[in-house]
């Protein structure tokens, strides 16, 4: 079973899981072995939790737009117990999460921009069912659901997929957005992102596009070169509460985020995720949940490691400049 | 001028620095193009700040053993003013501080594990000159060193280096380990890292080596698979007061580390880096100088950016029983 460990200086918390070592890759590079995530290998992956399928069809079988399984190699294990162990100053309890694989079409599509809108949308709505669905467990009290695309963002299987990873609190990078909107709201009575999305959809230096519900920029202290936020301008805590038709639009301004990024820079490996407030219910004036989109272009190098700030050499005035360029 | 712009959610300080995006390679690509570092090419490099070479040479010519230089494509910039301004919600500073660039060779060596103990031991001298020059400059609180060895580990050239970073603050990850060891200072009225270097000599189970004065570990909580700490036995919290003696000792303890890395998984690329105690003077009984060495062996994906926490494949009790196994 894999373990979550604290470390005792940061108090950050580290998955140690030894069964992702034994992970194969299907990148490319052994094009004899079958893809596990196409069509009619279904046997493949361990059996499916949820799929939009012809109703004709049966689980586990041909017949699926989008499947969700258990992933193979999970960095968390949904069974065993939360017990936590302390010996010195070192601290660890059981790695008790879920961990899903959302494959994104039956056809061996490599690069999630080539989805068409509809696909698109249909794995947006798989993305919310699944967190719908798992927030129904008390154990969980956070979903993230995320993407790797192409092998330098951590992509073992090239074939489109994201993944989910539940786990029973909040992870340090969603605390740390939570605490500074919290602050934000309590000096100032707005929430930020709702602030960050009219100040930058006004100012227009970062603002890549803006659609009828969402404002798609790059952010004014962007990480990496043309990093990309997708907001919606109405304030909205939770990703799975969005409607069927807020999905649609996203998928529209989903896409056109990507196939600009792809023009400009020539399918770079990227990874996307979906910030959005813990299944806790409790007064969420302040969070306002987002998508980023983090091209892999640098490396992150010993600065970043040992400083925790990072180096951008691209401001993303001048990523917003190219990517509005582009025409589609 | 580069600019660092806070976060306005996270508080993240971001170096937005568009000169860097105008670095050449030279990682083993470009063989025609001459190397700047090599010894001959020194008009190559801006002027040299610091060098240990022999008493008959001349600055910026050959008869050096290790050689200082400004970065040509700084991050930061230690001229110009530290205004500050603000609109909205954003926040940015002139990006001031000293970014150089230590060449630890004259000759083309690619790989620092190929260096010798004597040559490792003038590199560490000079780090600890530098650091010792710079903090005269009142403008700097913190100085990292660190170095990126191979390209997936971000090195644009393959000739071995170093580089160093003076800041006008100390960076978040530092200021986050300084936090953790004040409080576990606070509640238990010892060293945390002096705790750490004691529980693992003595359990033995994430000991890589033992030394006089100092200690080899793999960390209880390691971010990355094989990632190595050093730190000294006795509490010390400023690497820059180290003694000429210890620095000898400390270049065969850490080419012992090296050695046993580039064994166990074939010279991959990896990081390291000195976390040291700010230059304040202020109460420093909590923190302790280490090395911390980050092999690059996984691509950090959606999941550890989304959630700040990290999966580690390889436990690091498993990494120390092949590091150990090593015949050196």
């Amino acid at each position: 079973m894999p373990e979550i460990r604290i470390d005792p200086v940061t108090g950050r918390a580290i998955i140690i899981a030894a069964e992702r070592a034994k992970r194969p890759r299907h990148d490319g590079t052994n094009e004899e072995s079958p893809c596990p995530f196409c069509a009619g290998n279904e046997q493949m992956t361990p059996p499916e939790v949820f799929a939009y399928r012809d109703p004709q069809s049966s689980p586990d079988a041909p017949g699926w737009t989008v499947r969700v399984v258990p992933n193979k190699y999970p960095a968390l294990d949904n069974e065993g117990g939360g017990a936590s162990s302390r010996r010195g100053v070192y601290e660890s309890t059981a790695g008790l999460g879920v961990h899903e694989v959302i494959i994104e079409s039956p056809e061996h599509v490599v690069n999630v921009g080539e989805l068409s809108e509809e696909q698109l949308a249909t794995v947006l709505r798989v993305y919310r069912e699944r967190m719908l669905a798992l927030s129904k467990d008390e154990r969980w009290r956070s979903i993230l659901v995320y993407k790797n695309q192409g092998a330098p963002a951590g992509a073992t299987l090239e074939h489109v997929h994201s993944q989910l990873i539940a786990l029973p609190e909040a992870p340090e990078q969603l605390r740390a957005e939570i605490g500074g909107a919290r602050r934000y709201y309590e000096a100032n009575g707005r929430c930020l992102f709702c602030e960050i999305a009219r100040q930058d959809a006004e100012g227009g230096a970062r603002l890549v596009a803006e659609h009828e519900r969402w404002v798609t920029l790059c952010p004014y202290a962007a990480r990496f070169p043309f990093e990309i936020w997708i907001l919606p301008k109405r304030h909205a805590p939770y990703f799975e509460r969005s409607s069927d038709q807020n999905l649609a639009e996203l998928a529209h301004c989903l896409r056109d985020a990507l196939a600009r990024l792809n023009r400009v820079l020539d399918h770079p490996p990227f990874n996307y995720l979906i910030h959005s407030y813990p299944l806790d219910g409790a007064e969420t004036r302040h969070y306002h949940w987002h998508i980023e989109i983090l091209p892999k272009l640098v490396q992150v190098a010993g600065f970043e490691w040992g400083s925790g700030m990072f180096i951008n050499p691209v401001a993303p005035e001048d990523a917003v400049r190219l990517l509005r360029q582009v025409t589609l």
